[in-house]
């Protein structure tokens, strides 16, 4: 484990620099330095920006300086993007220069061939002399939202990343700006870092710099090795006793496992090994992709529920079993409600349920719908038999309640108990619309049934782990 | 097994007829006869409309009878949306009348209370006694888009529904009109129907139905429960040797199944005997809601793979080492690429893959991008070593592809493997935008990575239970 004498300096120079130097092509273009630089002014980056050329005067405004010895001032970042044979040679002058954080986006090492790997492991040995910490080689890089600071090395079509609670960390580039549309969401992300080849900083290394990180409540990880398992297991259950971690996990199939090793030149790991390192250390497993993005949003957003027993609230029969049936997957129950909300409930109409509340017949005959649907709200999320809520909201065919609703959950922020919604009707404008102001209202909506109720599922079994045996 | 004698007329005259008799309000409003009258207007409907109320003398235009007797043409079909106890009386006025079909949308069955679990069966004996189908009880109806015909009972928001081959049947109103947003689709449906009770016709009659129909090609159905198990296992291996059948099938767990009861009055299956009797009968199962309205996709726009193996083309090695894992659980493996196409495929580029083919590094440096996209899908979809293929697109920073992938999209239509696709990329809108124009070109595109996979894989699947073992 030569890498652990690398630890030398935290994180921090990479997240938030007050200094970057751009090492790389000033071409203008959809890849490369010319990019980051202008991402980083769009942004709004408030450091400094040393963009590096020996054919370029000026870019965009920046002073360009042919090399990395000449910036006058202190660096604390360097990102490369150069041809991977000439890395190891800037990184001694990086070193020379004293930074010691480097994003090496070049690829061209472990992930090629023989001659990448040795190339990586002379690059590694660069860096621990000078006491330099690198993220990468072969990454799409790194963003920290909350300083305007998104170094991104590819086009990515929008100017700012909301910033929020949510730290996304991953082996790939497809959780960096030019690949998932950040500009249009209605939640927030505090870190993000593509690991690429792992050749130093890794996921220990970022879940021990997210469990300090103020701006970081949970941490969302795509991973498809793990650099040294003791070390792993020891951290994150350490972190997860703080913050929620989430992990999707992919290489676990051997064909899997196999062609992971050839895409990042790291190791798979036994799946079945894993999973039982994530019981043990209360990781949150994800499923999919897209859960990655998804999950987290009810960690970041709603409070921990206090137990297992899960309310639903839905316009059909149908979606309340669909939510049981997925509830038992994660240990919810749904109980009966209590004798008050019951009363309650029975006098507003008859019949619309003891354990579900279903909206639904109500709905299609009374006329004053939006009194009655506030009521049941308002009931059902004080009632002390349920610890979460799973919301299910109807558009309408014309976006027509949509005030209204709004006005109503507006009255609901600061609830005790996580509520996850899904929202459905016959226009997708309005589902989309109506899901937009309610995550700004701080209220999660899941594209599935099933996600929703993972997400309380999980909720559920952190907060048991966190708060111990109940 | 009483309801087996009702068996006197197919389900023609619900999904066909040439006359429909409206029976229920005629107030303006969301909700009741007054809407199936303006929608059945709206959508085009050639066929006779009859509203029958004795307050109304006329509505939209349209004649109104003050009974189902006064009515001078034959009537093929009728939908009654009116208070439950006054039911048994309309539907003998139907048989008298000669009607055969009827739809009865009200509620207050067997889902309710005891009360009404007789007025089911009296119905049904009624149903019985003059030869008459019945389709709910507690139903949000049925639609024929072929045909223009939607008769809804709620406010829908949109006219059309696109007519395809995609059959939607369930026992929940969350697959009509106003539950899911069929205007907005891209692809096409054949017919809907919500079961409701169940109190006559039911999955089996549909399935029969729908086997002969010539406008379906494939079967989605979300099922609580089975009404004759026997006759379901006949039934659904019949058919799923003509049409794949898609079945979601909830109350899986215990306290789901007596919620199901409570809610369609019907009996759930036990799930252990369901996935066993779908594993016999060759039945796809879903797992989620969602997947109801995706997964049929892929058999409705492209045809079965000839075998098990999977083609990838992606942008980052993260998504085809997912999309390997995925395809594990479906039997589909990832085979090395012929020697022709790896030889074409690395004079294009120097190590765009072998297995996987990874168009990442060439995008990021390579200029003329597209026309090696191009060369790179024409040899990839003939490769004789790939059954089905896993296409990823990502879409720019600003669409500025879209023009030149559709084109390139149009240049593989017929072709002879199953492409399901995965769009990514940093803007929401053109992600939606390229889905919108693939689909109409006839490409699936799947909202998770996960999803496009279980599409190729149960297709996969399902072609060889159909083509026997190979």
């Amino acid at each position: 484990m030569p890498n652990r004498n690398l630890k030398l300096c935290g994180l921090n120079s990479f997240f938030d620099p007050q200094s970057i130097a751009v090492i790389g092509s000033l071409k203008e273009g959809y890849f490369g330095g010319y990019v980051v630089v202008k991402t980083l002014l769009k942004a709004g980056f408030a450091g400094g920006i040393y963009p590096v050329n020996p054919s370029y005067r000026e870019v965009l405004g920046q002073k360009v300086y042919a090399s990395i010895k000449e910036i006058p001032e202190k660096i604390d970042l360097a990102l490369i993007i150069i041809g991977c044979r000439a890395v190891p040679g800037v990184l001694r002058e990086c070193g020379e220069k004293g930074i010691r954080a480097v994003v090496v986006v070049s690829d061209g090492f472990a992930e090629r061939d023989e001659e990448g790997t040795e190339l990586q492991r002379e690059m590694v040995e660069i860096a621990r002399q000078a006491g330099i910490r690198i993220i990468g080689p072969n990454t799409a890089g790194i963003a920290n939202p909350t300083k305007g600071f998104i170094p991104n090395p590819y086009e990515i079509g929008y100017e700012k990343v909301k910033e929020g609670p949510i730290a996304i960390c991953a082996q790939t580039g497809m959780i960096n700006p030019q690949a998932f549309p950040y500009g249009d969401l209605h939640y927030g992300v505090s870190k993000i870092c593509d690991f690429g080849n792992k050749a130093d900083v890794d996921e220990c290394d970022m879940m021990e710099y997210l469990e300090s990180d103020p701006a970081t409540k949970v941490i969302a990880l795509y991973l498809e090795s793990i650099k040294d398992g003791q070390r792993f297991l020891k951290v994150s259950k350490r972190v997860t006793s703080k913050k929620p971690v989430l992990i999707l996990k992919s290489g676990r199939t051997e064909q899997g496992a196999h062609i992971s090793a050839s895409h990042t030149g790291s190791l798979a790991l036994n799946d079945r090994i894993f999973d039982a390192a994530c019981k043990q250390s209360g990781i949150i497993r994800l499923e999919s992709f897209r859960e990655l993005f998804e999950l987290p949003k009810i960690f970041a957003y709603q409070p921990l529920p206090k137990g297992n027993r899960l309310g639903i609230i839905t316009f059909t029969g149908a979606v309340g079993v669909l939510a049981i049936d997925e509830g038992a997957k994660y240990g919810l129950s749904v109980p009966l409600l209590s004798p008050r909300t019951r009363k309650i409930l029975d006098a507003i109409f008859p019949g619309l349920g003891k354990r579900i509340v279903d909206i639904g017949p109500p709905m299609a005959v009374v006329n004053d719908y939006m009194s009655i649907y506030y009521e049941i709200l308002k009931t059902v999320t004080v009632d002390p038999c349920i610890d979460s809520i799973f919301n299910v909201i109807w558009t309408g065919s014309s976006g027509e309640f949509m005030e209204e609703y709004l006005k109503i959950y507006r009255g609901l922020q600061g609830n005790r108990k996580p509520i996850a919604s899904w929202i459905y009707g016959p226009r997708v404008h309005y589902i989309n619309e109506m899901t937009c102001q309610m995550e700004d209202l701080g209220f999660p909506v899941f594209p599935d049934i099933e996600m929703a109720i993972k997400a309380l599922g999980t909720a559920s079994q952190y907060a048991k782990t966190k708060g111990g045996n109940r």
